[in-house]
């Protein structure tokens, strides 16, 4: 954790980052499909230093799985102590195929954001995570 | 405004879309500068059929300017209702150089996110904007 002096942010660690990301629950998913710059919310569950959350057949999971990289972001603010922070994780996304983890994830409290029928898990592979707190005028 | 008899995915009107999005306060912006996909955490207001975010120099202002797309995401839920709201908006961003729009800009009810100054107004313009409202299980 370091704290700018001048403007008072402070940069999380990556232990904290995870932490706040697990506890999230909801949070964007951002990727490039083809042209196109597209942003869904997802539920999402931490699964050891990789995010899962679970999507149908769509726009969502093509642009998840075709897309080169994708960037997941959760943000929240505390309007008691007035912090907020955000946590930004840029990754890898792929459909899950395999049963014996398809049973495994099934046992994760993964609560969809809507609530249609989702078929498939999507894991996200971080290759990057960081976060910061910060006084959040809202 | 559409509801989906299947999925009970109701995709909402443009009317709609701008009342949940100038009353959202906090949002997210998505870029693309380089070969890096970028999302932050933004405070938005809406004047007339475009969105404004302030920003100091820094990244946040270089990707929002010199992307050639940008996608800004606010959502929503009411845990009374069970209802869930996400709108999407994609259009162009551009830095607010002439005095006298700065002054009607500083007019506008805009809290930045964090508190630290903010000397630059962004301006982004829509080429697109959707939305829609669905159960959340959240």
């Amino acid at each position: 954790m370091f704290t700018h002096p001048k403007t008072g942010m402070t940069v999380l660690s990556e232990g904290e980052c995870w932490e706040l990301l697990g506890g999230a629950h909801v949070a964007r998913l951002a990727a490039v499909v083809g042209d196109e710059l597209e942003v869904f919310p997802i539920n999402v569950v931490v699964d050891g230093h990789t995010v899962v959350f679970r999507t149908a057949e769509g726009t969502k999971l093509a642009a998840a799985t075709m897309a080169r990289q994708v960037v997941i972001e959760a943000d929240d603010h505390d309007r008691g102590t007035g912090l907020a922070w955000s946590v930004v994780l840029k990754g890898v996304a792929e459909r899950v195929d395999d049963f014996n983890r398809i049973y495994q994830l099934e046992e994760l409290a993964l609560v969809p954001w809507d609530e249609r029928p989702k078929q498939w898990f999507v894991q996200v592979t971080p290759r990057q995570i960081s976060g910061r707190r910060f006084a959040a005028a809202v």
